[in-house]
This record gives C-alpha cells, structure tokens and sequence, in this order.
C-alpha cells in the first residue's frame, strides 16, 4: 500500500506558467465514500485509473491505485453512477529543483482556483519554495478535491 | 450500462447440491458507499471485479463492472482498505432448464445463510420453479450482500 503525503500551497502569482513541462486534463469523480474511505475514478487522456484513499491522519493518507479501461471510466461518467459534482481540471507540472510541483488549475464549478501540490516522501521532507508558491493550505479542508466535489469553489461565501 | 435484474430466494432443502455444475469461492468488500452508489470489490479465484451499483429500483439495478488486478485487490484487503465486513461466500453454479441459479453459501459472519439468485433479462421474465426453492427475498433488505456486511447473518436477533 501506497501512502501520499502532499503539502498544498495557493499561489502568489502566475510566474509559474513559464515553467509548466507538461499539462493534462482530467476529470475526477467520486464513486462513493465514507468518513473513513473515498473511491475515487481519474478519466485523463486515454487512461483512466480507480484510487482508494483512507482518511487523513496530518498530510498523510492511504492511497491505492490501479488503472482501468478508460471504456469502464467513460460508461461510470455516461451514467452519471458518481457521488456530488465532476471535478474537472488542467494539471500542469513545474519542475523545480529536482521536485515537481503540480499545478492544479480547476474549471467548470470550481473556475478561478489553482492549488500547487507537491507530493513528498516524508512529512519533513524540505522542498524549494519558489517566489510563485503562495499560502500553504494542506490543513484547510475546504480545498481537499472531496471538499471541492461537495462544495466547488464558485459557490463559496 | 448494464441494468442488474434479479430474483433471490431462500432454499426449501438442500436437494440443489446434487445439480453443482461449478463451486467458486468468494471474498467481497465495499471500498465505499452512498445511499445512490455501491463500489464492491469481489476477489476469486485468480481474478479480481470492482462493480460499481447505483439505487435499487424495485428488482433492477444500474450496474457497471470492470476487471482489475488481483494484486489491487490484495493490497486493498491486507490494507484493510474498505468499510464494514468482508462477506465470504461459496457460489455454486445450478444450471436448471436454460437459467443458471446462483446459490451462495455464506461462511464466516454470515455462516448458515444460504441464498440462490437468478439474473433475469427482465423483471417479468418467467423461471423454473425447482422443488427445493424456498421463498422469494428480492424485497427483503436484510438479504442485500451491502446488508450482509453491515448486519451479518450471525449477529440477526
């Protein structure tokens, strides 16, 4: 079993775009979850994968993924068989000093967010910190992508 | 999308046993669940399905199902990585007239249950009749496998 331990950070501008590697688009949806399970289905390009996630303990969590036929994922999507709203976003990857910071840039009812994520071996691991990288916001729940299923971000306040 | 129809009965005697065309051993989880979707991952034999169900609407249901690794599912298993209790089961294949009567011998938690099921193209299908079929559960909610993980059979009354 895999464990995913991630910091998350706003950012404090778009002096990042210059930097972006690669950029993919995807669509999460969560198949169901419970307070201590999420099932989560990624439909990107011509793959698509199935992660299930445990409940989070600090910036750590469980995480155990396998790839699916996209057809699976495409019919799941078809049949609206999904919990809460689509997620759909742009990720971009931003190499940075030997890490890769993925940039989520969110679309439909999540329009206006852009988180940057970065996934670390430890819980001390250290990481660069470009001018670019905002607030870190990996204790606030409400940008957890359940949370932003559940409530999007055009709808907050 | 496929719809799931079917009819579930208890057993009138043990007469079936002699008509087993195949026996096949079960473990089933549910990664997850909502009141409108299931996600259930069954492991057997060298093979391994995630289903995911939707809302049951009388005996029908929205179903879509795809193979995954079985080295996912072990990981989900030894992980621990699901909610509520594995439902272990024994499914033997009954062939009758043209229709293939699932029956399922539970062990563990729902040791002494024993359920048959038949998989029908419509709700108003006709089917054999075999002597040792007991009464029809297809509304009995305490009989769902989702139930049986929650409320298993040992622990009824």
């Amino acid at each position: 079993m895999g464990t995913e331990i991630e910091r998350k950070f706003l950012l404090a501008s778009d002096a990042w775009r210059s930097s972006v590697e690669r950029s993919i688009s995807m669509v999460q949806v969560y198949l169901a979850y419970t307070p201590h399970s999420q099932v989560r289905l990624r439909r990107t390009g011509d793959k698509a994968y199935l992660t299930v996630k445990g409940a989070k303990t600090g910036i750590s969590r469980a995480e155990i993924e396998t790839e699916v036929p996209p057809s699976f994922a495409d019919e799941i999507l078809e049949a609206g068989l999904y919990a809460l709203n689509p997620v759909v976003k742009t990720r971009h990857l931003v190499p940075v000093a030997g890490h890769v910071f993925e940039i989520d840039e969110y679309a439909e009812a999540n329009a206006g967010l852009v988180v940057a994520e970065l996934e670390l071996p430890a819980e001390d691991t250290p990481h660069p910190r470009p001018d670019w990288l905002g607030d870190q916001i990996s204790d606030d729940p409400r940008y957890a992508n359940l949370a932003l299923a559940e409530s999007p971000f055009t709808t907050w306040r």
